[in-house]
């Protein structure tokens, strides 16, 4: 394949090469983990050992992993276990993913009171208590932006939640925090929280939702009784070994990496600027998104003319095959026309990247159709 | 790895070698559908063709597929059309796999009124029409049982519910038939129809629910809105491409295999039988699966027994991670301890296999077992 300058990695990962191995022994090693033959014992056993593993990474020893087919499936899972009924309500983030906010419509057009908290203007959370009560029995607050990086103060969040309502079981998607900030499961203090392999060079299609024990799940898919009856069906074996690969090694290397990441980041800004660009950069927080508003070019035509010079980029979230308005950005005070205006590039510390090559190819581009649109 | 004897394909199946080269192409080709650059739109489309192919395979043109993370998702996304009120029921086979009996279990639980339909003592429903009523609004029968191999005259069995209650949605869980015997959905009239990949070759974690046009589906998992809605989530691109292969490929074998199965099932029975030993064998049908009944042994000290020499079988059903009673053969009018002494043996027909070398082993430990017990 030619080489290709992907910038795009808020969206999905390029899988590790290792990845190939792990579903290759398991093409070898196929049983079925349900089976109580010998062969079959030992895969389930490295179920239960990556289970661990998994775990231990994200310190939620206290706790343990439901595997599902990915942070959706483990984002609705979590939220099923709000109960509507009078008097109770459901709190969630306005700027969550469509993970969590269309299931939250979903109770909500069922009848149920759902609480949006506001997008502050950096892109986080604020104040959280000026808007749960003590009406709120499950809380769902994203860890760090899809968007645009923004990390919320998810210790503090929960803390304040539980001194306004102690019951409130508090759900964190950590899809864009796991294996690039720390996570510290036991001291975020959180009930539950959404890991995806996808995201950090694992495979699509697998997922997980840690859950604190004590806490009730819903059981949402019933069958053979696998993931302790919360989410039947055969196990996606590779994919389960695939995940804990890949939280192991992002984790171990998440301080060099966020180095690497950093210096992009940083390094991309500083060359857009001296090549004469004026631009927003909108929520600061993970170094590995990069969220800019230029004024006067739409987002959407910069994404295709980076596309001739094969560099991939996003305009809004990318995770959503329907295009919603942008309840982030919104939230965030940006205007429609700044809200067009925006791209996401976000980066893998396993790229090698010529920044400066970067910059100049978009600051070029940028000026070409801001050039042209003053032009008419 | 050592060779193995593996007959326990009704459980899950060898990944066909071309599953590695799908994997890995997904791993170079690893964007997300969802992104709008022209590389993830070329995935995209890949998806769409593949679910017209699989369609295609099954003489299902007249509806789409949904895919899912496997048939347990499949089942449960269907029975969740089921809408329980007043005056209104579900019914299912007696003899379902746990993924739509729990599903439907769980039902009754919540208060909805549950038909049972009855086992015949072949392992098939029979007489559907003494069992049902017009308040019948969802049905679900297996085409193939994964237990006794034993078919549904699925065709007939829709006729007869259309005529009592035409509303009625008939579901299908297809996965032990896909593949092994013919599947012609619009032959088959059905509403919904359930794939799965790991028992064709294909990978775990990725499956199917086929849909006719103009039914509707409730939305089970909420989110970016992929699968038109109904079942969000970044799309499992590798488990997807390796289902629509394996489909094809299973569907374009299917008489060759057919053959070969059949002669493995036929000439099992009679070298088990030229060997001097007596059985039932339970439920005629698929050729890929020989339920067996050999009186006074216990069919998981065989299969342990059998382990040893490397020949892996089933007891019972083995996609359940508990064992529940056997309401297949119990429904055949089989007795605890003829039902404590069957083992499932099942074929692939990708395998080689010595009969009569297996048939000895078999024959050999069954006399073991059998003398043990009678010597108390």
């Amino acid at each position: 394949m030619e080489k290709i300058i992907y910038l795009d990695n808020a969206a999905t990962t390029k899988p590790f090469d290792e990845m190939s191995k792990i579903y290759q022994d398991c093409m070898v090693d196929f049983f079925n983990p349900s089976s109580v033959y010998d062969p079959a014992i030992s895969i389930r056993k490295k179920i239960e050992l990556a289970r661990k593993s998994i775990c231990e990474a994200l310190h939620g020893e206290h706790g343990s992993v439901i595997f599902t087919s990915g942070a959706t499936e483990a984002d609705n899972l979590a939220l099923s276990c709000f109960k509507p009924r009078q008097g109770i309500s459901l709190a969630i983030f306005a700027g969550e993913h469509p993970a969590v906010f269309n299931k939250a419509k979903a109770f909500e057009n069922a009848g149920a009171k759902v609480i949006y908290l506001p997008v502050g203007k950096n892109g986080t959370l604020d104040k959280v208590e000026d808007f749960v009560d003590s009406s709120v029995a499950f809380v769902s607050v994203m860890h760090v932006s899809n968007e645009t990086g923004a990390i919320n103060d998810i210790a503090n969040i929960c803390k304040s939640i539980k001194k306004i309502s102690p019951k409130a079981i508090v759900h964190v998607d950590g899809v864009q925090a796991v294996g690039k900030i720390p996570v510290n499961l036991r001291a975020l203090g959180v009930d539950m929280y959404t890991i995806s392999a996808h995201k950090i060079h694992g495979p699509k299609g697998i997922g997980a939702l840690w859950v604190k024990n004590g806490i009730n799940v819903s059981p949402a898919v019933f069958g053979g009784g696998q993931e302790k009856g919360f989410r039947s069906g055969t196990e996606n074996v590779a994919g389960i070994l695939s995940l804990e690969y890949a939280i192991k090694k992002v984790t171990a290397e998440l301080n060099q990496n966020s180095s690497i990441v950093s210096e992009y980041r940083s390094s991309l800004i500083d060359s857009l600027r001296n090549e004469g660009l004026s631009f927003d950069v909108n929520g600061e927080g993970s170094p590995y998104i990069l969220n800019l508003t230029f004024e006067n070019i739409r987002g959407e035509v910069l994404l295709h003319t980076l596309e001739k010079h094969k560099i991939y980029v996003a305009t809004g979230s990318a995770c959503s095959s329907k295009k919603p308005e942008n309840r982030m950005l919104k939230g965030m005070g940006k205007t429609d026309s700044q809200i067009q205006g925006t791209i996401r590039i976000s980066f893998s510390a396993y790229d090698k990247l010529d920044i400066s090559e970067i910059a100049t190819t978009i600051a070029n581009e940028v000026k070409i159709l801001q050039s042209k649109i003053k032009g008419k």
